[in-house]
């Protein structure tokens, strides 16, 4: 498995009280068997959890307010604040997320940003570890951490404000402009960014609200979206993500387990800026689906359009999901079995020069629109190394041929240097802010 | 243990497989050894947990993308549709939420109407169950049932609209105004009511994408509302909930154990009109929370506002959150040591004639308001034989006296006649469109 410091794998299964998160133990033997099983539920159940005299754990007469021993250890699971990189990025998918950006306050400069920056490697540590912070709204109270994550960038605009210019990372050009882009300024770019991840949305609500009370007078929020994955343990197939259009996606992500996994999504030690040591550039689009008419076509249309069968994610071109897309594969009649135009073959690495990048997406929904189609679709969120490397060109190859382009909307769009980890007694982004 | 029929407790751990949630057994012995969870999760790898190689269930060093098995119970649980009353009322709270109201389309009456049940009771049976229906979009591919619940109301225009105003339920006029309402008429009420609650978004999504289109011609959304609750497992503490106030919320509802159970929520049989026999009727309230202000009071005057404490929900006047109120104990100055206005007592049985509800709510967020403010609060849903004898009067007291008047705003307003269950076979409210 590739070094890549605190941040893969990060969850670490507390002893199934919120203090007890042990975010900071090294990994335990992977192989885990049926006794440990049973004997993690037994210690769940020492440390104090509300199995009644009716008894029930995981049984069908389960009385309202009773809670499965063994689910516990979804609130007690822990992500890693401290590390060579920040946690959220090759984090398991969480439950629960919200995006958010602040404007540094006018009058803010580098001396109040690095005040906030402060103030909030303080306070997601704390939270991350299942600790409240001073003047707790208690909303998280009774839960543990639940695989809380929360990870900080920098836009461009961000180092005009702390006169920080000569900082500035030559990957955070603004991206190019897409043909099918119908961008709201508004709720895109901002001089911070903020992403929170949990598997209980009152866990990540509450550090959005710290999180939002540390601002204070330093910065204000430009714009927030909210999101979704899988509960864990909703499914037992491997948590690829699927989407609201019903389609696996993140088949092709890089794994953590291949050996240039570093290399393409993480800024090595003497990679330029030095301050980005241990960094990820995180590109953010908010990616409405069209999904009356996405419905509207039948399941082997919506195939051809993405390239791979919806029930299991194998390609056209036959397998499994894991199997390499056969991109020369033709059918009786000499035509591509994945289309030319389809999704995943546009998207490929195989495609781009090897463009590759690590998508950890949320699904949002909010609502419907005034014309009464649902305001729902992809909070896509990708990591990588360079975006000059990733994004940008599959993406310029996507905006001119892709056939799922009649089906999306990119709505919104954030570009955003995440600097790498910190140590304990350091802050996120102090590199930069006092260098 | 009172009888309610299927509707307490309705959830059924399944095999481990989607189709094999057995909805339709009857209850399991409630005792349930640390040896039937270790079966439990055995059979579930039987039926084809992905538990690979390398092996980690619920372990530290976790790859992303495994699930830990024991975990996948949350995702094969099932609540049955087919029974006395229907789902969703005494259901355990689910993690996430969807209130929708639609009106009948123009041209519609009664014939559309029962076709609208007919289809709506048979998806939202087969979802229940973890079956896709014909035409699925895919969203809930992989997923189970993860406690899936469908629940179907009518509002008082519903009897103008199918011509059956002379079977409209006497308990169903229009709730009184409150001087402190701010209702937002596009956003409540509606002939049609439907609650959708699952522990597992994307199923709630599926759910939701798939009702609406059974609507197809005959009605016309009209509003629909997101929320959430815990994640099971986030927390080892009884579920009671907690809100977005960080309050315990809940505490004093009726429990499925006490004898007057059914009597307080349930219409009996014989009870008029006769075609609610086994319904309830639900009182929905948008409830803004200005958490600004609230997050601004120290935690002792917010348990002042409340009458209760933060941590634990125990009453003012001592003990744990199920110690009974002393509304009559003073301090060393003869004051109410539980204040005068505080919520707790204003909303006590004890000082409502008895007055009671089941309290089954949602939290919401949708982000903020123009003025900088969240967008969040509580999606109170009640339950009752009569909101004559439960919402209306606690709320008419609430609304002159409460202490936490000041930092809620009441935003939008439901009552609903919910029909009881139905037998397969059966369509929910067929007694009354067939009648």
């Amino acid at each position: 498995m590739a070094d890549h410091g605190n941040d893969t794998p990060d969850r670490t299964a507390g002893s199934g009280t919120r203090s007890g998160a042990s975010s900071q133990d090294g990994p335990a033997a992977p192989a885990l068997s049926r006794r440990r099983l049973l004997g993690t539920a037994g210690a769940a159940g020492a440390a104090g959890l509300a199995v009644g005299a009716s008894g029930g754990v995981l049984g069908t007469a389960m009385a309202a307010g009773e809670v499965p021993a063994a689910l516990a250890t979804l609130g007690s699971t822990a992500a890693a604040f401290h590390g060579r990189h920040q946690s959220g990025i090759t984090t398991p998918l969480q439950a629960r997320g919200h995006l958010l950006a602040f404007d540094l306050a006018p009058g803010a400069g580098r001396r109040q940003a690095a005040a906030l920056m402060r103030r909030w490697s303080r306070t997601a540590a704390e939270l991350m570890a299942g600790h409240a912070p001073a003047d707790d709204t208690g909303v998280a109270l009774d839960a543990g951490p639940s695989s809380l994550t929360v990870t900080f960038g920098f836009g461009r605009t961000f180092f005009e404000r702390t006169s920080l210019t000569a900082q500035r990372p030559v990957a955070l050009k603004a991206l190019p402009d897409f043909t099918s882009d119908e961008l709201d300024r508004e709720r895109s770019n901002g001089d911070l960014w903020v992403q929170i991840g949990a598997d209980d949305a009152l866990v990540a609500f509450h550090a959005l609200r710290a999180l939002h009370k540390d601002a204070g007078d330093a910065a204000r929020l430009r714009w927030q979206m909210n999101g979704f994955n899988r509960t864990p343990g909703a499914t037992s197939r491997p948590m690829t993500a699927r989407n609201l259009m019903g389609q696996i996606d993140g088949t092709r992500n890089p794994k953590p387990e291949e050996s240039d996994f570093d290399r393409r999504i993480f800024v090595p030690q003497g990679g330029e800026p030095a301050w980005m040591a241990g960094g990820s550039y995180a590109v953010v689009r908010r990616i409405r689906m069209l999904l009356d008419d996405w419905e509207k076509e039948p399941v082997g249309r919506q195939e051809q359009v993405i390239g791979r069968r919806k029930s299991n994610g194998a390609p056209l071109s036959g397998g499994t999901e894991t199997t390499p897309m056969d991109l020369e594969k033709t059918d009786a009649d000499g035509l591509p079995v994945i289309p030319a135009n389809a999704h995943a073959r546009i998207a490929s690495p195989e495609t781009n020069g090897g463009a590759a990048m690590l998508r950890r997406p949320f699904s949002y929904h909010d609502g419907f629109r005034d014309d009464g189609s649902p305001d729902a679709g992809l909070l896509f969120v990708c990591w990588q190394t360079d975006p000059l490397k990733g994004f940008i060109p599959v993406q310029r190859k996507l905006d001119r041929g892709d056939a799922l382009s009649r089906f999306i909307r990119h709505e919104a769009s954030g570009l955003y240097a995440v600097p790498g980890g910190c140590e304990p007694g350091e802050y996120v982004g102090q590199r930069l802010l006092e260098a």
